[in-house]
């Protein structure tokens, strides 16, 4: 194999199929980003057999072949050479020369039989969404998923298309999120659970550009995204999701309107005095005209007002500062409007349109420390 | 007590003293930043025995007083208050109020009392340097300071006044840096060694303007930088320092001129190669016209030449990458000088009028393997 690729170019591949190799693995060849020439066009591949992607890169292609080579040492490699064309140039036994300008450099590569290629799948149940807006539905979900694998189906996303709309749901235990997408076109209803892991790998390397679009496949065991000259595959998760319509029912006797950031400012302040670890509420006490929020923990006190406006009763409720800053940092809008019904029922913070819907659960709070 | 201050100056100054708070000690109270409002200015001082560091903020005093803060926390809350006046007000038993506009946080303070004072020095042997220079000079030699206790002094850097002239050395058995900077004005000799842990924290907070200085003070078991409104004080090293002079007398048989950033490049794409531990050296075979520089490593091979202009002896002469690229970075000159003996004897890096001198030992390469 001989090849001739711009740097710049390269590197967009390598970085892009990178996000595909397992940190740690006992199959050398996964370790690999297969450079495969064979076929006219120039293709970057990783797989950890979870999760694949593959590239499509400029370049010319003066002898086809195939190399497999180890992708933190190819990636230093290409990161460090000149800003200028890359020769890559395979001898016997794998033996890889990789030249730029007067720097030579030389590797042993592996075979590029032994390297499990991209499952092939029938592109089925395809749904086309803008960049910008997958890239975003994910950044407004990821961050509720369960972060160990005791409920295996809770590290993933729940992708459910019905009714032309594509509602994605994470959730773990203690607060559930939701986005809602409407779809143009109409489309079979389907629901699957994909690995946290594979969409926040997906969301790092989508450009996420407004007027360009991914193409998103959704089968029995298997998702496809496609963008730009970049292909993701990857396994599902298998299982039931769960039911959560009746959770969303929220009846509430509570509605207050509140700037966005005068919220989350103060809670994040508040959750100065919380040691790792500690598990102290953040106390809301909502009258008319304002928000009270008060944090008692071993390193101090805080209290603070916040102007809101409200309909329905006063209410008193606490929360895990952390839960209701992580949904606060990922909503849009300046002005939020949330819902309660007493101190043991969940909030839900949503706007009008349900586009998004985030659920906390409150904790307990001694009434001793108020 | 009871102070208001414009948060940023606030913060300031919380940030300039953090630097001197132990980030592990026994003795609580190294842990505060002390405010002291007694004597008609606010200062914040730190200090953890070692190196101590005060600064003065702007504010109003309302009542004259004195508290120690925990650093961390209280540097965390001035952070996070909204920017606008900070009102700090103690009431009982070190309790603290700390409010600014709807905020009110508490927490609870130690006594002033407890807090040990910056050492009161004589303010002799004066050295007045731009801080843009000198923050220039710690830079250029702090990376060459060894960086474990084994030899105390080793972790010092050697400030020698001779001539009206002061030199800055650094050495860690493998080579060895010296900065000269030209006085202005008549100065007694006198050579000291301040802690390279002093040196990199005052880099830290030197802002580095070119056209306000530093002011340096060498005493006999203390060194005193004053800048701006801050004074950092600092315990030296004791024990005498090594002659280095003997060692700096550089003949040499081969005179090379190099573009800095060519040689930079090429060494750190060669240590790409190098895993860390591995011990592998970078061989420079140096003709006329031409440097031609080798790497062979378990990963791989490098190859690569640099048009250079030579003077002298063609040589062939291996190093520790590492020791290369450190030195290389810090030099400002495109084009640099290197002087050399042998493959055995030191290889030296400087400037005409030897404002900086970089030795650098080399090491055995094995000649099989060329």
């Amino acid at each position: 194999m001989k090849i001739i690729c711009p740097k710049g170019s390269l590197l967009y591949g390598v970085n892009t199929v990178s996000k595909a190799v397992p940190t740690r693995t006992t199959m050398a060849v996964l370790e690999c980003i297969l450079i495969d020439a064979s076929e006219g066009v120039i293709k970057l591949t990783a797989n950890d057999t979870e999760l694949g992607i593959e590239t499509r890169i400029e370049g010319t292609i003066e002898q086809p072949g195939v190399i497999a080579l180890d992708a933190r040492v190819f990636s230093d490699i290409v990161r460090k050479l000149p800003e200028n064309d890359i020769t890559i140039e395979t001898g016997e036994t794998f033996k890889t020369r990789i030249s730029c300008e007067k720097t030579e450099i030389n590797i042993v590569g592996k075979s590029g039989e032994d390297f499990s290629p991209l499952p092939k799948l029938q592109q089925s149940n395809e749904i086309v969404i803008s960049q910008f807006t997958f890239k975003e539905v994910i950044r407004q979900t990821i961050f509720s998923i369960a972060d160990n694998d005791n409920t295996k189906i809770m590290t993933g996303e729940c992708f459910e298309i019905k009714n032309d709309q594509l509602r994605v749901i994470s959730l773990d235990g203690h607060r559930i999120s939701v986005r809602k997408v409407k779809l143009k076109g109409t489309y079979p209803d389907v629901k699957v659970i994909v690995p946290g892991k594979t969409l926040s790998e997906v969301s790092k390397i989508l450009p996420g550009e407004a007027d360009r679009d991914v193409n998103i496949y959704l089968e029995r065991n298997h998702i496809m995204f496609q963008f730009d000259t970049t292909t993701v595959v990857s396994r599902l998760i298998e299982g039931e999701f769960f039911k959560i319509d009746t959770m969303l029912v929220s009846e509430y006797d509570t509605k207050l309107s509140i700037k966005k950031k005068d919220l989350l400012d103060c809670i994040d302040r508040a959750s100065l005095l919380v040691k790792e670890g500690d598990k102290k509420p953040i106390v809301m006490k909502i009258e008319d005209e304002k928000m009270n929020l008060k944090m008692i923990s071993f390193i101090g006190s805080m209290n603070e007002e916040i102007d809101i406006r409200k309909e329905g009763k006063d209410i008193e409720i606490a929360f895990n500062p952390k839960f209701c800053m992580d949904a606060l940092r990922v909503i849009d809008d300046e002005d939020i409007t949330m819902y309660m019904r007493n101190a043991k029922s969940p909030c839900f913070i949503r706007d009008e349109a349900d586009t998004y819907i985030y659920l906390i659960l409150p904790v307990n709070f001694n009434s001793g420390s108020r």
